[in-house]
């Protein structure tokens, strides 16, 4: 009956979402969100397991790693293995030792924020990760709705692009992150410099993902970080990008 | 009709929330998200103005600064106005700046992520603070479904307020954050260590925010920053905290 | 004979220093070079100490805490003993734990690392407390020689004085440090912006030294950083300043 | 006559310092020291030049880039071109910007502050890097006086070696540099983690300096950091280590 789905239509968005998370095992729960508005039994998200579980695994790559454009196989594999996959190993070996210290009473604080720190950064690291080959594997085009969304956080879609690429070539020769997210608290869609995978703007959605860490662009491009911010834009999936937008249903104001 | 409402009835914490929200000028999108799901056509979120508007206000205190248990007048008045206001007021200069540097072809990538560093350094303290004071102004009793769902998420609440704790004293003499958080692309309810505005969990919800910069203590506890978070925890607004675990629909696994 | 000690003539200077590294237990092996050549059999420095000795003692205050003028004693005594003195335990706590960790094959070395970040924090907080103790409790009067040093560094004295305040003043309700320094690889005299223990420039022989944590001034002044910078440089012991500057033997170009 | 030079003797290893140094453009100050010592008539050290003067130049590679064992032409010439090269130009310019910040009467401190980040990170991206060639080039084995010195430092010279190689294994992955130093203030022998260029242990002179910026060895090795850490120790240039300590006149306790 119409009147009983009112307000909870299954969109189309929706679905492509569903059918998106579901195969590349992405499963945000802010992205559940809508879902969960869209099926009438499922009103809640679940905390999935306790905070010193050793559950994490990797995810797989949501594209074929030698499908992309101008950013070579034996590049993807190895940031996806070696990088990404290790920082999954040393996470759940971090919370393993976390586990051990709490209970140990003889350890001063300050050292057990040690390991609390790399807790921070491996946390860091493997989320943004998972978002960043996430949001590969596109043809780089945005979509209509995405440009309309950016215009209206930044005056003009080409502004925020501008941006976000200045910030990118600024971050060459160092390590670091770029992001698109969404503030929370202020309600604007921001671009964010980050030096490390423990900076991080607060209360913020992330939307777009880009890695600027050296291992994402030095076997392909050497130092030229320059031509890897053209192939990173050129494999953006806009797709993903608007997916995460709409998970949140954000309208220009 | 009862019909009508099904599925999207106004809690009684919903009603909660709007009240504060609304006293406390705090509209956080997120916690948005269930007061939408209240009103039949309100279903989106709408991006707030643009990225670089240097239109920061700040919020005022949620509580009188004078009624606090511990912490004094003058140590909240300071608190609010010296370090959370003049991180607005940073803010909005940051930004003002940043949309200059954007159209000055000359700068050269780097010295502009000077200005992005700030700008990350900022947002931290303005929306950190924010929620700080927000989750300040209780009686520092977690009620049962806060108990319970961090009880599911760390095994036992004990557990939870032991390593809480314990982040705190080890951050004395520092500077930095405790916060508990949602993770939301692991599902996990998490406390986290954090050094300055900068450092955040990637991808998570804030719940409970505490401030562990010197300015948070000095005044009234010198560097006896032990009693501080004796004190932090007597005047934790646990309903607040409760609010945004609602705002999100969180329920135990 | 004169002729004997031509060249390697023990100054005034050198007196002066000798006498307060004495009185101030300070025996910077730098500060002890121009000493060395003023002894005909004293020709090296010697390695004091192993690596991980836990051996490390606070350093009395070279003033009277109650001498100072416009810094309480409370404050004094509060930084010396708790910030410095907390320092100075845990970094022997730290090299003990490193010692033991330094042994354990099975423990991964970005674990051990946690470890040696603890141990470069608290290195950086122990040495730069003493070296800020050490150059206050003066009268806040530069003398010429220091003056014409700086004037050489900086163009004029004015211009050094006014980079040192504003770095000092932009810090107020963050932490760090700023520090006047020799930079032996480029042969210059320069001011540094440090935000933690951990930030230094590299290869500088430090100066001046000033904290501008918030415990370094909230006990007596709350957030209003400004009314210390003022203070600091009321309470300079420029004579420590020349003094480590003559050990250099920094001479204008 | 030998009375009139007693004490102030030109050694072997000085002559040998010298002729590198100057060979390798490489000045410090601190190095200077024994040398003036052997001169009567050049007891001081000359602060050259400016802080603010935008005078950097690149130091020439001490070695032929094609001559290292194990490490390629390209990745030497593309860090010491782009890496080291960029930063040099960097520091100029923000020298440059600096400059004239210093004069805006309406610039915020912290802002002005922003720039200082930048000058105390390029700062030690061009010190470090310029020591770091500077210790490349040699045959990878340790003379009987650095391995004593060390010995003396660690317990035994392979407690050393263990060490700094875990160090610099935990940094793969990531950015930052691992040192050998002698802390001035303590009078020890320590290794030391850095997570970027801004990290530097205080009052300390570099003696043995390997940078760990993924542009060090991804060009050749990929993501495998270890056999990176392999190749840097067969390539250490144990006389320049040497040669440092023996600037500082360095002798077990």
């Amino acid at each position: 009956m119409k009147n009983e789905t009112e307000g909870t239509a299954v969109t189309d968005t929706d679905r492509r979402l569903l059918l998106k998370a579901t195969a590349a095992g992405i499963g945000a729960a802010l992205m559940a969100a809508p879902l969960a508005r869209a099926q009438e039994q499922a009103a809640s998200v679940r905390v999935r397991g306790e905070a010193f579980a050793q559950a994490h695994q990797p995810k797989p790559l949501p594209f074929n790693s030698s499908s992309l454009n101008g950013l070579s196989q034996r590049l993807i594999d190895s940031h996806w293995s070696n990088n990404y996959g290790g920082s999954v190993r040393a996470l759940n070996e971090t919370k393993r030792r976390l586990a051990d210290a709490l209970t140990d009473r003889d350890l001063p604080p300050y050292i057990y924020n040690d390991l609390k720190r790399e807790h921070l950064m491996r946390t860091g690291s493997v989320v943004l990760h998972e978002l960043y080959f996430d949001n590969l594997g596109g043809n780089g085009r945005a979509d209509a709705a995405a440009q309309r969304l950016l215009g209206a956080g930044f005056g003009e879609f080409g502004r925020w692009e501008a941006e976000f690429r200045r910030i990118a070539n600024g971050l060459g020769g160092g390590s670091g992150w770029v992001i698109l997210g969404f503030n929370s608290q202020f309600g604007t869609l921001e671009n964010y410099w980050m030096a490390d995978h423990m900076h991080n703007p607060a209360a913020t959605v992330p939307l777009l993902v880009m890695d600027m860490y050296e291992h994402s662009y030095h076997i392909d491009f050497g130092s030229a970080a320059g031509q890897y911010v053209d192939a990173f834009f050129n494999n953006i999936d806009w797709e993903r990008v608007l997916a995460r937008m709409e998970a949140l249903r954000l309208s220009a104001a």
